[in-house]
């Protein structure tokens, strides 16, 4: 049977620059009888690896004007402005809202900045999982995005280590026998929503183990080098 | 402990105009003794959905100009061309490639169109689904989108009964008890992308069950009211 199940890792508390966060993440799913095993693909919230990897800036949360100097340090390049929402993008070549600078989840006074290198970062996370618990498992690490032609948020793959970002389906045949056009599916982004589906943005779970993926998929991936479009091939930018 | 699981419902076969999709649905879960359950969702391949619509028209795969023509009759808008990909509006709103219309798992010679109002087809599937089973479930119907900034493809929700497409949490405090400014999830994208992990698209299963769902997302909710951004606040059409 076709089954994934998705688990939210409870237990985490607060992660500060410098922390161990595989160590303190291995920790966590240890406790909660979770493994990790072979072939789990372990998400990771951005906040906590910019927390740990310390890409932290001093912000007055009252001063717009110190914010969006911020952002716009972060961007590469302004896409669109309306109001307060900046649409950028940064120099991994991700198109988010404000550079990916957030001030939620965060010590008041600081806001967080993505990590300089998510998908080294979810490498390092997969070392270090394995180093600790001896399993070798995928790594996503995870921020909340917006899309440009529909509404609410969904969470987004940014990092991946031990997984293929998107599993290339052309060449497999349909239901029917017939080779298929394109089906290049984005699995760490699909991986990364699942999985916020089991953190809530308020519960404080930053982790979460998803089991049952196919094996296939666990590969060398990267979505710097396989989802970021880059803007030769954009038709919206 | 926060755990979905995601569960592909095999064995549900080959559909046709007129066939009772809820009555499949319900004999295929029962069979695997899945349920459903009181508040699992139920997720849905559009294309199942439309083919027991009987939203198929005649094609012939080797005439290009004709498979154009089904396209643009599809499509109120047509926002970007680049060779052979087609970048519309559709009348419900939706911004995908050729209007949805699709070739692959369709019998040769057909092609399927998406549902009329795919709100619509998912609240007469949870009707027929609780009539069947006695269950209340949840119904997202799910298609596979591009994007305009990342590569690869995802699934999401073009329909959907008894759940909230986006949760508003909005007002909730963060970890640290501040007031989060803007988190509105659009879990109905992320639940389509989940079953789509485990759907496959060459393995022929166009349904999965989710259970385990935060029982406060279990309401009214449309993908049309909800999801679908109207052109005045959009800013890259």
């Amino acid at each position: 049977m076709s089954r994934l199940e998705v688990i939210g890792v409870e237990g985490i508390g607060e992660i500060g620059p410098g922390d161990d966060l595989a160590g303190v993440i291995a920790e966590a799913t240890t406790a909660a009888g979770l493994g990790p095993v072979d072939g789990d693909v372990v998400v990771v919230t951005q906040k906590v690896v910019s927390k740990a990897e310390g890409r932290l800036v001093p912000i007055d949360p009252e001063d717009r004007r110190g914010h969006r100097a911020v952002v716009e340090s972060e961007a590469v390049r302004v896409l669109r402005r309306r109001g307060d929402l900046v649409i950028t993008e940064t120099s991994h070549g991700f198109v988010c809202a404000n550079a990916g600078v957030d001030l939620s989840n965060v010590d008041d006074g600081w806001a967080a900045l993505l990590p300089v290198d998510p998908d080294r970062s979810a490498r390092r996370l997969r070392d270090g999982l394995r180093a600790r618990t001896g399993a070798d498992v995928a790594v996503v690490i995870s921020d909340t995005f917006g899309r440009a032609w529909r509404r609410g948020l969904t969470d987004v793959a940014i990092g991946c280590a031990g997984i293929g970002a998107v599993v290339d389906l052309r060449g497999t045949t349909d239901a029917y026998g017939r080779e298929l056009a394109v089906t290049e599916v984005a699995v760490v982004d699909e991986l990364a929503g699942a999985a916020e589906l089991v953190m809530g943005k308020a519960s404080g779970i930053p982790a979460a183990v998803v089991r049952g993926v196919e094996p296939a998929w666990l590969r060398r991936g990267e979505v710097r080098a396989e989802i970021v479009r880059p803007a030769s091939e954009d038709l919206f930018r």
